[in-house]
């Protein structure tokens, strides 16, 4: 089973001005690819602190990301903040200066060289049709906060992800989660290997509670499923899927 | 000065199946008020981690915000965990018991009773018509997850939050960060308390940069404003809002 976890990095988030969307899209791939994404933190472009996560991040888990901070400007301290996380300077990368260089059809000027200075030792990752590769650190994934860039950038590195994807069941309730809460304490205690949701919704004409009941065995998950319909009694449940 | 940290509960969000929109909810606001937002962290709801997250965030920040795992179901442990941050034990609150019950109109079943268990010490605060008070532990401010729930448990206790609001002025510019970068870092070099951000888009027809330049001081930050254009050269400046 493999872990993963993401740092979000700027102060245009955490002060309201923009919307994280990378997030959810992250959690959505790997769920789907079956990578355990532990941890979602939100820091500003600060770089003591985003090397401190970043070390810690990348002890602690499998893969990690970082969304922001890598353009051409001042308050872009992703890159060199992921050298300083692993002890290493900051250099220039010859490939990556000609490979702008042939991108934009003219020498760079000093803010685009900012972005082909890379961590010793990192890896320079070609990313599909896009002219600025994927930078790898170890275990660490650099990507750009611009939501289509970022997007484009997974998918086109996303095959070097693995894990075993989890089956999901939804079952949606038109009672109270306090009145079915002892039915899937229950359950629980016959299936503790279920990982089990339960999410009230308010507005919803025609159930009160989502459950998901989620497994990465597909016939515990069967099993699980119909103990818990015995146990809600058909007249509770509006659906499952 | 004002800070404050967001800590976000739930497997739901990290699993991808919900989109956490509390976090940019609360970001605005505390924005719109002067509180500076300087960590969101979403993490699984798991005793032990919630309660050492709850621990730090709260020696660190002056106001902590939670959202999720308060209702009564086996995967709601986020107020036992804020009791263990605390090193407090879990106590039945007769006087939320009392309201709960003057809400429902019978007797609390054992999932409600479990709602009713707060940390030794806690503050109980009216949240305007909602049935359930705000739960304040110390400086930690325990919200449901529930968006609905979270927004409107805000607004009732929003006067209890101040601090010096940050103006702002927005610049759309139509050239490429690269282009531009030379001008951003004379401009901090003569304004250093600036807070300035520079937003590349994509797909945007009539600029490509949004710069965003802050400051708690009217004066300073309208000086800025007009060094920034002087270097920008009215050619380059799409608007300015």
């Amino acid at each position: 089973m493999s872990t993963a976890g993401l740092l979000i990095i700027g102060n245009e988030i955490l002060s309201g001005k923009v919307v994280d969307t990378n997030s959810p899209f992250l959690a959505r791939e790997l769920r789907s690819l079956g990578v355990d994404l532990e941890r979602i933190l939100t820091i500003p472009d600060v770089v003591e602190t985003i090397a401190e996560e970043v070390r810690s991040f990348s002890a602690a888990y499998d893969y990690v990301f970082t969304s922001g901070g890598i353009g051409p400007t001042h308050d872009d301290v992703t890159m060199e903040s992921v050298a300083a996380a692993f002890g290493k300077p900051s250099v220039v990368s010859d490939s990556l200066v000609e490979r702008m260089e042939r991108a934009v059809g003219k020498q760079l000027n000093p803010a685009m060289k900012k972005m082909a200075m890379l961590p010793e030792g990192a890896q320079v990752i070609d990313a599909g049709d896009l002219w600025f590769p994927v930078i790898v650190m170890e275990n660490v994934h650099v990507f750009p906060g611009i939501p289509q860039l970022f997007e484009k950038k997974f998918h086109s590195i996303r095959d070097r992800f693995s894990g075993v994807p989890v089956k999901l069941t939804r079952i949606y309730v038109t009672r109270y989660e306090s009145d079915i809460a002892e039915d899937l304490h229950g359950l629980l205690a016959e299936f503790p290997e279920l990982m089990l949701g339960s999410y009230p919704r308010i507005g919803e004409p025609d159930y009160r509670v989502m459950l998901t009941l989620e497994s990465r065995d597909d016939a515990y998950l069967e099993r699980a499923t119909r103990s818990l319909c015995e146990r809600l009694t058909a007249a509770v449940i509006h659906r499952i899927e």
